[in-house]
């Protein structure tokens, strides 16, 4: 990968915490999203593929990872480099928030004077090379002090991500400084943005150094401060337990955003890098298929080589996601606009508009005594 | 049922010869689509209510079966009330001329001055009390040797179903004088056909007398009369076998209605009743949906009571044919229009205006090297 290793030791964490309920059945309870194999060929898992991509930058011994009990052993198990003393295991999901604080509580203490990121574990980003430069360029801003997110350069006036606007005028050193943060537009106003120029997608993406978060944090939710900081603490003791039981419930949920970017980007003190390379928040079917490269009519086969492929057979479909994971054969004739994922206790056949609905569904099932299949 | 059993002996004939592609992956070499379970609960196979459908007028030992040997020991133990000695196996399939043709033989040597009548294994008629009513009228325009078909009422101008001619003038005792059969037509002469009226579908339902049947074969193809009449010669002796082997495969493979009914209906020799049952061949995916009691939304569910139903769950799915014949729960997200057939070793997502091709995908198996999937 290009560009030298930063000058400041630089520590990535990921928060990896929900199990992604969109991508049910191929996403369940035990099996959440970030360790499900993604892309062609059966690749490694999104969790896997998110820590091969900050090798270039990071360490692998320096990478964190936070995460609900339900995963921690899993994710010790399988995702390479990660060890147990690097799993902060969260007693409840919390949002965002308290699960980047702890992690910059935890990252301040042990490896004072560093630099820290936060990078979500289910996105998939195809330019390796790409994401590493921004990131060099993330770490520069961060060394100056400054809370930075890498931004996505938009490609389209996508409506399902919330945008961030910078200052075209005040690039130094790739850095740019963001005047706001905005939520999930109309069209119309994602179209406005695009023709404005001055704004990026929010990928979640941020790095810092650990202090100047919790300096930003301190301000503005002591309680949180104080809590992530007694936990932190503690960490490293026999203490964690007692002390992490006793502090985490009375955590404000909500995500790093509210918290701390968003009141920051306010007083000046956030900046942003242009990333140029592919991003997909693989959140959907849609997304899956999108980066499961779908041949000329849209049909993208997913969990399997397409060359080798004798249990998918398609005859005239178009804008199909086909997951044949139960090993059956798939036959397709004539379908279009679908999702058909085929696991061994549960098939799904989903209208491709309707993806969004999957969620909904998976909540029903308790209620429908059948949380076997959760 | 009503009216009184008639007065003649009467033997039923069903030819059970196909597997039924256009069933495919529910049909299957092994299973043929005449052993498929069908209507709401899984109830008896096709050829089972056919069985039950006749005992109306016939006493359940009269019943004879034509079939292959692949399936003949199979309808012995599972038809109701057939033994092996009235399984008629053909070494091949040779259409229905010679399957039928077969069965008169036997039967004009084995119950001489009876009637006999042929219907297929793969008709769904739910209404049996109208469908005995004109089978007795038939059984009585046969006593006076006539050829006598049992024709259906259509109700649409439907372009898949073959068409009788019949004189509206010429009525005694139910039984109509038939002027000619017609093949599958346009829609544009459908239309003209429900318009100007006596018009039957051709159900292939055929009532007779099985002398005057082979009197009527003998004019029209003397050899096919000779071998049938040498091999049920045969037939109750140890030389049936080799008879049969040297015999059958001579035989013109044809249709009955070429080879025996449209001559005799342009001599005025046969005769038909107007079938007020509703009445369906059960060939594809759609017409299995429509007798299975599709709800509001036009959603069939096959092989399972729709109340007990915990396996199907469809959120705003229109016009679907759905059968979860793997056990696995099938779940729907706003697909319409669609056959989707679930079973252990293949999952086939159909359009089902597309359900003619099911056959092709299945004449593809043997050159995709996956027989065993036939």
């Amino acid at each position: 990968l290009t560009g030298a290793t930063p000058a400041t030791s630089f520590y990535p964490v990921i928060p990896a915490g929900g199990s992604g309920k969109r991508l049910w059945p191929l996403s369940r309870r035990r099996e959440p999203k970030f360790l499900m194999p993604v892309g062609q060929g059966g690749g490694p898992n999104l969790l896997g593929q998110t820590l091969e991509r900050l090798r270039g930058v990071a360490p692998v011994d320096h990478a964190y990872v936070v995460t609900g009990e339900a995963y921690a052993r899993r994710i010790v198990e399988e995702a390479p480099g990660i060890d147990a003393d690097r799993v902060l295991v969260e007693p409840a999901p919390m949002d965002s928030g308290p699960a980047i604080a702890l992690a910059a509580a935890v990252i301040a203490q042990r490896h004072p004077g560093s630099v820290m990121g936060s990078f979500a574990a289910d996105h998939f980003i195809p330019d390796e090379a790409l994401f590493a430069e921004a990131l060099r360029d993330a770490i520069r801003g961060a060394e100056r002090g400054l809370l930075m997110t890498i931004g996505v350069e938009p490609t389209r006036p996508e409506t399902g991500y919330g945008y961030i606007h910078y200052d075209t005028g005040s690039e130094a050193d790739g850095v740019y400084a963001v005047s706001r943060f905005k939520e999930k537009p109309s069209l119309a106003v994602a179209t406005e943005f695009l023709e404005a120029g001055g704004y990026l997608w929010n990928a979640s993406m941020f790095v810092w150094r650990p202090e100047v978060f919790l300096e930003e944090l301190r301000g503005n939710d002591p309680a949180m401060h104080e809590g992530v900081t007694a936990i932190a603490g503690a960490w490293d003791t026999p203490e964690r337990e007692a002390v992490l039981v006793a502090a985490w419930p009375r955590l404000t949920k909500v995500a790093v955003e509210y918290v701390v970017m968003e009141p920051a980007s306010l007083r000046g003190r956030v900046g942003t890098v242009r990333g140029r390379f592919r991003w997909t928040d693989v959140g959907d079917f849609n997304t899956l298929g999108e980066i499961n490269a779908p041949d000329a009519d849209g049909n993208a086969v997913l969990g399997t080589e397409r060359s080798a492929d004798a249990r998918v057979w398609i005859d005239d479909g178009r804008n199909l996601v086909v997951h044949p994971a139960s090993g059956k054969l798939l036959a397709v004739i004539g379908a279009e606009d679908l999702a058909i994922i085929d696991t061994d206790d549960v098939l799904l056949v989903c209208a491709r508009d309707r993806v969004q609905d999957v969620k909904a569904l998976v909540d029903s099932l308790a209620g429908r005594a059948r949380e076997d299949l959760l």
